[in-house]
């Protein structure tokens, strides 16, 4: 039986334009992009094509502002601790939100044990952030405002075009962590306004393992890895060349498909919305209506737990997920759902469901029928649904 | 014309099984390693089956001891900053030696912006490190030891088990850079005796971008990528299969094959070192004649520079290095052929050969002809040979 996989948050995968440029890349026996010989000019040459096209899908101004990384978390890691390092001469005072990344909530801890402090600031009950809250929140000392463009949870964009406009007027930077919005909706570093932004690979298809991330021509940011001079000095080692190949095709698909992937996944997304009421009752969706991603839904079941539906629905060759894979292992209530108000039962009864470019209709419909089969199943187990009806 | 490929240092291939299994993996569409669900569960199978084979490759007492990274430079920059920051409470001294790789310089030149003061110790004329220094070096308020394995630029095998007799009397942390060691000669961490060690899957033919750490099990470190649980908690992000398969069975066929390839790359190297008279004078050999990599010559020429060598020969399709790639670009003569005791100009002057799996005798002669061609033309344009003949 075919796996119907709508968890393409945790793994999308690669599309067959990338595998054959990453199998033609490992049979081309490139080299060295940092050698003095043919062998590394070609390597190099390479290396700047997929540097150019990944610039293409954000827009930046000049392919040099593209840093490749080994994926989202190094370049989140490396956009807030090498900004916040490189620029503590003039603060050490940070603003984020209270639904980022572990990501970024992590590298904020750990400045926060190098003497940095930071302000976190609350979201609404969709996980918006307010830009007034931000523009509240810095000070003079206030260096770096760190917010994501979008929620791997539950989708919810924030409005970082005006956000961008207060840390520019305020002279603060701004770092966005884009990595589940980059390929996937239209972005444009230079129209947001941003001075870093954060971005992987495997959200548009491209291989795991692999990110990019954005720093604005001006910028001082110091490397999170340090010794050789590849990446215009801002990132060192010798580059994950078929990696970067493989991304540079998955960006190019990406412009060339933006839009007619986003009609796709909307109308997916919609028919979930919208047959979901006929499947099952009692719950509740967690994303802002409008400002959303369209391939995730996040919907929370009342009286059973996530995890339970995820194993049963894993019987039936369905894949979903109960928030971020980076987050699963962790037995505590996710810090996002519970930051837009949500009950740690309710937060506990949550499903992910990320569609991609390969589900179909059909998919929607057999995830529904096992939902309901899965739910049913479970609330007649479910001491607190026998209490409550 | 086929190109004699004596730079194998900058890019090894990938051999075909590695390819094969790449290509398998992306076929697969095995998923996050990290997702509850069935999908999941084989990306975790096929990571740790992976983590076994690198774990024998350098007999690391449990595969939970390594930690796959994106590469050498990842390696290092996590153990020297990781390990410092870590264990700073007990004190704030390093020592290294003069001849350390850029990763590991400018990894110290950072911790020293924040505070730690490095102490670097010098070499002998083959660029050996004297454990008595390094004893001497030691204080109480030393915290770490960071001593490469292996030279990348002349070859030198450092007397790594007498370090870390003295660190361990000492209760002092040490990492050892092993970038260039590890799959090409025997490595046995427990037999070294280390407590942290760097590695990457280039040298042993396994793809770019993919490196390991090995931390003995109880060392504190500090993760440099921080965010998720992935990698036993010490290497956030979503992990680079594809690239992990692959250097997984880059491992097992290093193991394998340890015996018969140091014979046909010693075979190489004595082939070149005895023949090179017959084709040049005024040279020098920069390694140690008993403790070398086998896959490596430095040899420095009177009178000329490397870099025009380097040109001219790959107009006859025959690719050498002057120094290590990460290093390429910067026209500073090289701090490693310093340290041992050359002049600039000798520096300037100087060769890197590394051979390979699929290098053969002809490869040898063919490069040796040619490199006498070369000579003999630079020389007779060198105002420096003219003066001296």
């Amino acid at each position: 039986m075919k796996i119907v996989n709508l968890d393409h948050m945790s793994a999308n995968p690669l599309v067959p334009e990338v595998q054959e440029a990453i199998i033609a890349a490992m049979r081309g026996n490139y080299g060295n992009p940092s050698s003095q010989h043919r062998m590394g000019e070609k390597a190099s040459e390479i290396l700047e094509n997929s540097r150019e096209s990944v610039a293409g899908l954000i827009n930046a101004a000049a392919p040099r502002e593209v840093v490749f990384t080994s994926g989202g978390t190094e370049s989140v890691n490396h956009a807030v601790k090498g900004l916040a390092w490189a620029n503590a001469d003039k603060g050490k005072h940070i603003v984020t939100s209270n639904i980022e990344h572990t990501s970024v909530i992590r590298s904020m801890r750990r400045l926060k044990m190098m003497g940095f402090q930071v302000t976190s600031i609350p979201v609404d009950e969709y996980g918006r952030v307010s830009p007034d809250d931000v523009a509240r929140a810095i000070r003079d000392e206030t260096i770096l405002v760190s917010i994501m463009h979008s929620n791997n949870e539950i989708g919810t964009i924030q409005p970082i075009d005006e956000i961008a406009g207060i840390t520019r007027e305020k002279k603060v930077l701004f770092h966005v962590d884009a990595v589940d919005s980059v390929g996937v909706v239209p972005i444009d570093v230079q129209k947001l306004g941003v001075d870093a932004l954060s971005f992987a690979s495997n959200p548009f298809y491209g291989p795991t393992g692999m990110g990019g991330l954005y720093v604005r021509r001006g910028v001082k940011i110091w490397p999170l890895l340090e010794g050789g001079i590849q990446e215009n000095n801002k990132r060192a080692g010798t580059e994950n060349l078929i990696g970067i190949v493989g991304m540079g095709v998955a960006a190019d698909l990406a412009i060339r498909d933006m839009e007619s992937r986003i009609a796709h996944l909307t109308m997916l997304k919609q028919k979930l919305l919208k047959e979901l009421p006929r499947y099952i009752d009692e719950y509740s969706i967690n994303s802002h209506q409008q400002y959303s991603l369209p391939n995730l839904v996040s919907v929370s079941l009342k009286y059973i737990e996530g995890e339970s539906i995820v194993l049963m629905l894993d019987d039936e060759n369905i894949a979903v997920s109960t928030r971020s894979a980076c987050a699963s292992g962790s037995l505590r209530a996710s810090h996002v759902l519970l930051s837009i108000g949500l009950s740690y039962a309710d937060a506990q009864g949550t499903l992910v469901i990320t569609f991609g470019a390969d589900n179909s209709e059909e998919d929607i419909v057999r995830f529904l029928e096992a939902l309901q089969g899965t739910v049913n199943t479970l609330r007649k187990l479910s001491p607190l649904y026998k209490k409550a009806v």
